[in-house]
């Protein structure tokens, strides 16, 4: 056997404990006590607090090797546990604490004729996987939602972070000891290596759900090598319709803020589609107010004919999630060829139509095929805080299990519990 | 290019076509109202009642290549479309129609902080392929709740059943017609090749979701070979368990109505589980009752001094699902040992509890991790029907998206629906 074969076999066996250990500390978290759940949140928010300087003191040593490694500054500011970032971890535990249990609550109770009663229980899903890159407090909220919603967790950070995320781990562990938990209800995987990441998406017997937290290249990675279901999103190619029949001042407001609020998230507008009656009118405002922000807009030849300065958009423009200060700009013929674009050249994520008129309000909902769709509101309010849901793991495109913003909902199913009193089928 | 390798294109083109063609179609019955899709359920329904002698002339065709190959009686048996088995498909039609649409309720609206009023929309999955086997009326059953539910449906029967299923596909294509909705909403695949199924199983872009429906053989390959989430339910080794304060009478009932109504149904109990105080007095009892219906014991050692003629039980026993006169039986230390053993050995299908302690049952009802537990009643009530779904697609052993008897619900998804009067983030 060659050196590199075995390294694959022991970190094989490495990860096996872990999943053999999840999914046995996954029974008793399932029948955990609320009580215990939150007394373990808030062990784990108060050891945080105690810990700050000696986490601070190992996240220096992912800091420094990570400038010595010639990291951008972007990624090491996404590192760095700044006292802001611990308070925030501490506040956010004591929010998952505030919110109502999910497991165990049973709906949908009825008899059938047969005389059984028929409802459905919620449940953990088991054990979750979660990968996710540089920021460390990603360690904490993870494990934070896994653990109120019942399931066991096996964490695997970035290996630029790995001292933070140990130092975390050692916090979450004695949070959950406090509460009579099994330690093993998180893991935090404590290798770089990347073929540990691997053996996470093929342990089937171990782990129910992979969720992926980072840029696309992750996403694509997890995605293409998973054997075990992933909640996850792709890409955020979000639009805002300006209809015929759109109110003037709500178009600019909702089409600058989707577009400039800030540039880097999912549900950012990347593509602008104005209805043609009213692009004569709001073109030039709308091209003005970008300017201002500083956003470069790519046009269509008839955007172009309004806004001769406008660079031409290529049939690339309208698939592309720039992230960024640029926005695709389409004239289009009413409401169907609006939706057409959307169901042709979207990724399914949030797409917005500004409209008075009722009935292209409904078409627009009914037919737009997006995980989220609006009416006179920002793509910007796709978001599980906004949208009421307490916290956010992710947001998937995908449309099985979970669709769009991912709450503790997400990571939890449904069984069917039956009371009987000696029923038997006839 | 060989012969082999050129007929594996024209396959996969011949897919891609369909799937193509599915996917355009999807759109439309997405969008498609509650009143067209019942006239195209209806109009189908008159069209079978219209060709039953032209189905069973074809039908007749898939008997005799059929006999000529030497397939099973059994297998034969499932292949005839009798006149009662068409009037059922009718029927079946006609109870599909009475069925509430799914589609296009809106749950759980409420208003947000920021003014903004959230809720959730039901809508199709979109395409969806089923694979089957023998039973031509599956080409029918499926096909309905596919539409019903606003999803296309790619169906690939047995290749035995082709000329069945090729006149049934003639009669949905004109109900679909006589209603104004795409033909291409229902696909018969018209090869009898296996290389069509593979196909079927990687057209990610075109299908949405594949359900199995036959034997573990078909479901297994599936599982395996498939690049889309899948429906399915692999096993179904259900337990009953006899607690020490069951009532004795309702304890006999249910194992015995659990194993003898049907042999070879997945929610057929397979190993009952007896708590060793009472299974001195009900063990030989329940093993008469056994004995006068054919029913073979295997027990554990403990099962084996009460019942000295029992067969002994292996390991293998209590993994499996013998779909036949057979039952494991095993003597077990308490609630905690029954759910050990159920939780190690069992399926996660159907699993009931027989107790009048009301902190036993509450106990296996959460700790049983099943996709339906039962208090006092027969694992073979885990049904669509019985469940007051109105119609069952499959059931799924699964977590995720669907777990249980999965009815039309199990074949939409939910999208987020936002309506605002011009909010924007702040």
């Amino acid at each position: 056997m060659g050196a590199s074969e075995q390294r694959v076999n022991e970190i094989a066996q490495y990860m096996e404990g872990l999943g053999r250990r999840a999914r046995v500390a996954s029974r008793a978290l399932a029948r955990a006590e609320t009580g215990a759940k939150n007394r373990a949140l808030l062990a784990i928010a108060d050891a945080i607090a105690a810990a700050a300087p000696r986490l601070q003191a190992e996240n220096r040593k992912d800091l420094d090797a990570g400038r010595m490694r010639g990291l951008e500054p972007a990624l090491l500011d996404r590192l760095e546990l700044t006292d802001a970032r611990i308070a925030t971890m501490v506040e956010g535990l004591r929010q998952i604490v505030a919110l109502p249990d999910p497991i165990g609550a049973i709906s949908d109770m009825s008899y059938r004729p047969s005389g059984i009663q028929v409802g459905r229980m919620r449940v953990p899903l088991g054990v979750i996987g979660i990968i996710y890159e540089s920021r460390p407090n990603v360690t904490v909220d993870a494990a934070a939602l896994c653990l109120k919603s019942g399931n066991a967790a096996i964490l695997r950070g970035g290996s630029e972070a790995l001292h933070s995320n140990q130092a975390l781990a050692v916090c979450i562990g004695e949070g959950l000891a406090a509460a009579g938990l099994p330690e093993a209800a998180v893991q935090v995987v404590e290798t770089a290596d990347r073929a540990a990441v691997g053996e996470l998406l093929r342990m089937k017997d171990y782990v129910d759900v992979i969720v992926p937290r980072g840029g696309k290249s992750l996403i694509e990675r997890v995605s293409r090598e998973a054997l075990i279901p992933v909640i996850k999103h792709l890409d955020g190619v979000c639009h805002v319709f300006i209809d015929a029949e759109a109110d003037a001042a709500k178009a600019v407001r909702i089409a600058l803020n989707a577009k400039t609020q800030r540039y880097g998230t999912c549900n950012t507008l990347e593509t602008l589609l104005v209805d043609a009656t009213r692009a004569p009118a709001l073109l030039p405002e709308l091209a003005q107010r970008y300017r201002e922000k500083g956003v470069e807009l790519r046009g269509c030849a008839r955007t172009r004919d309004i806004l001769p300065d406008c660079v031409a958009a290529t049939e690339q423009d309208w698939r592309a999630e720039y992230l960024a200060p640029i926005l695709a700009v389409r004239v289009v013929d009413g409401l169907d060829a609006a939706i057409d674009h959307i169901n042709t050249y979207g990724s399914q994520h949030t797409d917005a139509i500004v409209t008075e008129n009722y009935t292209h309000a409904r078409r627009f909902l009914r037919e737009v095929d997006s995980s989220s769709v609006m009416v006179n509101a920002s793509t910007r309010f796709a978001d599980g805080f906004e949208y009421g849901l307490g916290a956010e793991i992710g947001i998937s495109t995908d449309k099985l299990h979970a669709r769009g913003p991912v709450g503790l909902e997400g990571l939890t199913s449904l069984k069917y519990v039956v009371f009987g009193d000696g029923q038997i089928r006839q």
